[in-house]
């Protein structure tokens, strides 16, 4: 069954979202389509990477992954679909697919990208505001549909690529970096899990905070206490156990987490 | 593919659109649902008409839009369903559905209304309060299995209508309405594109602010500059770079924009 | 076609969701999966379970309803399935399908629950953090393919319960509670219609606040009136015509709705 997910910062509220599926639907009646966050802060495309990071591992292979948060709409920034791994991606050429392009050049994976060129595969009347839906969305379901990357447009090898924070090591251990906020106001890192395997004594300084140690989940600790734990994606996570750790901490995305470790 | 979509002021919380979609599933199993909007103002009529006007041309054909925006539920106010061109319109005789009717009249596309009367195709059980899930939803599963409309009840040639707002000539050029204002801010009009075409000079004015000429798209201008372009739809948009002309202006639905052309 | 609904606590903006469906489409292709609550107020127990009650019995017999309002996640609370009646259940033993297993106790309707022991329906990594993706939405997608209930473990009687109010008779009538504020600031009670029947005088008083008499619907009193009515559930409600009954009498959750009879 071909599958199409869904990632923008179009919201819920106009129907733009209702919209793109009526396009896939009218050129591939059949596809699945899930939405995985019309609430990405409006253009901001590190956001909305990492929505579609976390989620994407968890599709079936083949799955067209179409996302969309879009400044340079309507400017020369070229419209893109890829093949990274076993998933495709469709949306602009602005970053958005970093973080999945490293996942797929860590590991190997094939890769191929290329620019959207070929209008037989848009919709017959092109606006300069709305590529979601007269580019993305009928590139996705013709995609979806089992058209082969390359009919859409030439290849390419020097798609932009967002600046993404790295853990540094440090004397004392490391400088990792938060990511993302989630809904729970929870704290998510740049750190993995493997850097604080086999240390028995591990400190995590934050904002004029400390926690010590790593819980295996939420429910380890007190209500309103900080902890340190490794989250779903396997990397390192700040919490507050049944509250808020970015109120309590007031941290923000690109704030430093220190770690010491023993 | 039965595809239909959905329209309301319900929200997202208290789970009524998974209801309408238990309900449509129960009748037609295999239906492609979309949601275009749950978080219209509630009971705001002209909202949710606008919302639906913007996504419905991209469904395929005989897709069944049900929109339920209903301050009158449990009033004597007649349960519809329509034939409006290639689609289908289910929901309350309040004007919801006066922008698609409008597409029609114009077009001169087939319209066959319908005061829905027989509750062979309501649920059981039909509560004062919840027509969405009793009426409108059960309908819109039988006419997206092919049901007629004629079998839903008597034809009606008097649909509620909502006073819309309409450009007026003016000697200098244009007075235009917002129609609506979308997540990003942009202010949407009620002017249609074709009434600026080969005006080289155009001046936009909205509440002290002036705009001099139109641009392609977002990108064309510097950030937090106003301008004015054509939208998605074909009309006159004005707009933010990377901000809210929204806030910016403090504009409102139905405000007044003065066009002077040249 | 196998049915699926959704009630999480996860919010719409981090992806969960999204995951959770690309998790269940991985093993159940051709699932039809419906959102009913995104936005349950994170780790209020009680409002997702009254949200899953209003719409679980709108859904296809068959239909598995998967929900995850977790506070104990990664502690040994027992993850569940459950077939109460003619649908099946998924989550966390913690209460959440309470009002769900009182309405089959008191219809006598099958009641067998199971103890999720069986790794072989877990995704094959676990995290400590995110049973919904790991182990409540592959085990969701397995019931929905058709795999017995007792293939995901042993045989449990002593489900979680919360405590939830009952009326309570008086002697002038009934002392009935808020169990939950919609979108429109309705006020939902525990007392059913029933209780109401055959007694021409009613009188209902909450926060200083007096209605007398039902009526049939929000169309039947003028503007900013606070009404009495059947919900669409069938329990006495309290509203306001196009207005807010929660911000008008400030009422909130458990508050008493004390109700004369005559």
């Amino acid at each position: 069954m071909p599958t199409i997910s869904l990632s923008t910062d179009f919201g819920l509220k106009d129907g733009f979202v209702g919209t793109l599926k009526g396009v896939i639907w009218s050129i591939c009646p059949l596809a699945q389509i899930a939405d995985i966050s019309h609430s990405i802060t409006p253009q901001n495309v590190l956001e909305g990477a990492f929505a579609l990071w976390r989620a994407y591992p968890f599709f079936p292979p083949g799955a067209v992954h179409l996302a969309v948060v879009d400044p340079g709409v309507g400017t020369p920034r070229r419209p893109l679909a890829a093949r990274l791994g076993a998933h495709f991606f469709v949306g602009p050429d602005n970053g958005l697919f970093t973080p999945m392009l490293l996942d797929a050049e860590k590991n190997g994976w094939p890769v191929e990208i290329v620019h959207l060129t070929n209008a037989d595969y848009f919709l017959a009347e092109v606006s300069h505001t709305f590529h979601g839906r007269d580019i993305f969305a009928p590139v996705a379901a013709h995609l979806a549909n089992g058209v082969p990357l390359a009919n859409f447009g030439p290849a390419i090898s020097d798609p932009a690529r967002l600046s993404m924070t790295q853990p540094e090591k440090t004397p004392s251990g490391w400088r990792a970096h938060i990511t993302g906020v989630d809904v729970f106001g929870n704290l998510a890192t740049d750190l993995p899990a493997a850097a604080l395997a086999g240390h028995p004594g591990l400190l995590f300084r934050l904002r004029g905070h400390e926690v010590r140690g790593l819980v295996a989940s939420y429910g380890h600790k007190a209500s309103g206490e900080l902890i340190a734990l490794i989250d779903s994606e396997n990397q390192l996570e700040l919490a507050v156990v049944n509250g808020s750790a970015a109120q309590f901490t007031g941290a923000q995305v690109s704030d430093v987490v220190e770690v010491d470790v023993e």
